[in-house]
């Protein structure tokens, strides 16, 4: 079903574009989040990330704003807590966050360029 | 000039309620927060923190509002990159995060319930 090259070192939901951050280092999950813009027409990237790798996730969205797309930004930050259950029984609290990635498409300011002409242009003095 | 033993495990800067989260475990952070909170007339606490210590303050915030102050909200959350000098010379990146933690102080309302009657209140029909 999956190509193990690609899935191996993160998981990529690619229906609805979430990045599930786990141990692995950073840039495993900056290649996932770069393949998640360019195999889909969505503009958001979802990081989701608990424990430890929460600041694995907070690299990933740096990395990969700074080194690789310039133009994305941060429109969304969530933090929350998740009940685990614990070895022994009972329940530990597991802090989670998920930071949304958002890129203005410059597709769609190619479309607005290629006007098939049907829309009337006012001139600015009526 | 300061009481050490409040002082040790956590800085709060007390002027503009910000708690640098560092090494020490969340419920040090946790109690220098609730200080901001009671000992200012604020409705802010800042936690900052960089690198690892970023899971640890998201822990902070949700052990806070979880357990003591249910009241509390997450208000703005910022994710940004820091160059630290490396040893060797040259530079690294390191990720920090600021989260603002907001309280609707519960004595604004108590202010408008206790109106002194010199606001005109218009009915709905004219």
């Amino acid at each position: 079903m999956f190509d193990n090259k690609v899935v191996k070192g993160y998981t990529l939901n690619v229906a609805s574009n979430i990045v599930f951050v786990g141990r692995n280092p950073p840039m495993s999950y900056v290649l996932a989040v770069l393949s998640g813009f360019s195999s889909s027409k969505g503009e958001d990237v979802i990081l989701k990330a608990r424990g430890r790798a929460i600041t694995t996730a907070v690299d990933v969205a740096e990395i990969t704003r700074r080194r690789f797309m310039k133009e994305l930004s941060v429109s969304k930050i969530i933090i929350g807590t998740e009940e685990l259950p614990r070895d022994g029984g009972g329940t530990r609290a597991v802090s989670t966050i998920e930071i949304t990635l958002n890129r203005a498409l410059p597709t769609e300011k190619v479309v607005q360029d290629a006007d098939d002409g049907n829309v009337e242009k006012k001139p600015v003095s009526e």
